[in-house]
């Protein structure tokens, strides 16, 4: 029997799957990250932990079809990796360095979120599809983009950054990449409860569960929503209102078949699907009406899936 | 000798071009397009048209490697069309239809302006690069993208659309497409003229020999800005501004290698492309920051070079 290897490096934890050559999912495990000294310790720790689980099956590189790999940074089309903030890495060939770990074996590489896309559009919530953008609301907003069955990389590794794309040109804050007004800083976890606390203090009138809650995250927000909180379904419809013109503006470039929304804030469900779709169909292009939504269905094992949909695509 | 021919369908006329094998454009020629009769001649005219010139060179549709077209309206990638307002044409199957006209020849068809991306990217302004995005500020705002060489056309057809992306909220008049505040409100050339026209109103105490002209268009305010106008360099700024902030939105979803700039108002040269990058700078995520942008250097010729480019590069 032939194997791939999926691998999806987080700032935590590293995760790994063991695929057949029909893309079943035979096992999956996580090892610890770790960043120290550079995180030069990645690659080699995710080398031996394969290497073991391959012999518990009387196994060994020998019976791999390749490796995939998704990393927390920008992946060149050559499989260099172009820093990795998280991990401490700086610039190297990702797919030289983890197959000379595994004695040649053949790797493909990409950046985490156009990884976990690939994932999500083979076996989740894009099946089916061709073209898709998978949107991921967790810490930041983060994007992944399949044309044709294949990830877009970008010239730069930065297509499907949507995260940054400019929302407000009066936004006092600043994103963490530098700029004011991304897309982040109202769609993520964090920029839903800033937009939550700040709806809030500008309408002391308003009354609302919210303001007994302990802490206020984007999951107490749509839960109270839920729960027919007026107040919490308004901040609810903000928050997709950016979003649903964001993906407008998304959709005039790419034009894709679905929306596949993923992260931790997607565990909202429907609600979030539903209310970015009603603001999506009145900011796009009439055109682009038809777009699909919805929800992503591999949860933490998209990268997994997407790196292993790269090494069983060649074959 | 083999032949592919290059085929752009205007409202106006329609182009024509007769390329060898290698690509080297032989002949060039147009025709007038008869939009009456909801547009019913205008294929067979280009086929019969086409016909005609093979004669002259004792060839006919069996020396045709192939046709390919471009037209002003969505395309799907099995090659029907939905509607060409300015034809008069509704759905049909472009590509089945326009072989049957020419003896079963093989057809390719895409909208004018990414076929026109597909020209640029060949032997125009994006030569070299695989993944490029053409935008075309004419009449409206039109965009192509190129991505491995290949056009890319969307699920609905709608792909580089890029004229309407949403760039202002409180914009009380309405684009073309019924939304407001698309960017093809204020850098399309009527989009330019009407920010002018809008800038000297609000500013009466600015001098400018844009108030003495007869007739103030995109033209007349790049002239006006190059001579040292001030008032004209405004909005000349203003205008990219708006350029630079939605093609940063445009490199955040596909970041490509280069944006060639055509269409009538790219004939102001260097100044237009400068003042853009200055701008896009400013708004792009970071890894982006070196994307190149070009001058279109096809002309008019750009549609027939992209469509013959779709016949030969199937060879």
């Amino acid at each position: 029997m032939k194997y791939a290897a999926g691998i999806d490096v987080g700032g935590t934890t590293v995760k790994l799957g063991l695929f057949d050559d029909t893309g079943r999912l035979l096992e999956k495990w996580e090892i610890p990250t770790r960043t120290e000294e550079g995180g030069r310790n990645v690659l080699p720790d995710t080398a031996a932990s394969l290497r073991g689980h391959l012999a518990e099956r009387n196994a060994s590189t020998a019976d791999l079809l390749g490796a995939g790999i998704g990393v927390p940074g920008a992946v060149m089309q050559d499989g260099t990796v172009n820093r990795c903030v998280n991990l401490g890495w700086g610039v190297f060939s990702l797919t030289g360095k983890l197959s000379a770990l595994l004695d040649g074996v053949k790797v493909s590489a990409g950046n985490d979120a156009n990884v976990a896309a690939l994932g999500e559009q083979w076996k989740g919530g894009g099946q089916g599809r061709h073209n898709i953008v998978m949107v991921t609301l967790g810490t930041g907003v983060g994007g992944g983009i399949v044309i044709n069955d294949r990830i877009l990389t970008g010239a730069f590794g930065a297509a499907g950054e949507i995260g940054h794309i400019q929302m407000r040109d009066d936004e006092p804050e600043t994103c963490g990449c530098g700029k004011h007004g991304c897309l982040e800083q109202y769609a993520s976890a964090r920029g839903i409860a800033r937009v939550a606390g700040k709806y809030l203090a500008d309408h002391p009138e308003k009354k609302s569960a919210l303001r007994t809650a302990d802490h206020i995250s984007a999951r107490v927000v749509f839960n109270a929503a839920k729960k027919g909180d007026a107040t919490a379904r308004e901040i609810v419809e903000i928050v997709c209102e950016y979003l649903g013109k964001g993906l407008a503006s998304v959709a005039e470039v790419v034009d894709p078949e679905i929306f596949v929304i993923g992260g931790g804030v997607s565990k909202a469900g429907p609600i979030l699907t539903d209310t970015i779709k009603k603001y999506y169909v009145r900011y796009v292009f009439h055109a682009s009406r038809g777009t699909a939504f919805a929800l992503a269905r591999l949860g933490n094992d998209a990268g997994i899936y997407g790196a292993a949909r790269m090494v069983l695509s060649r074959f």
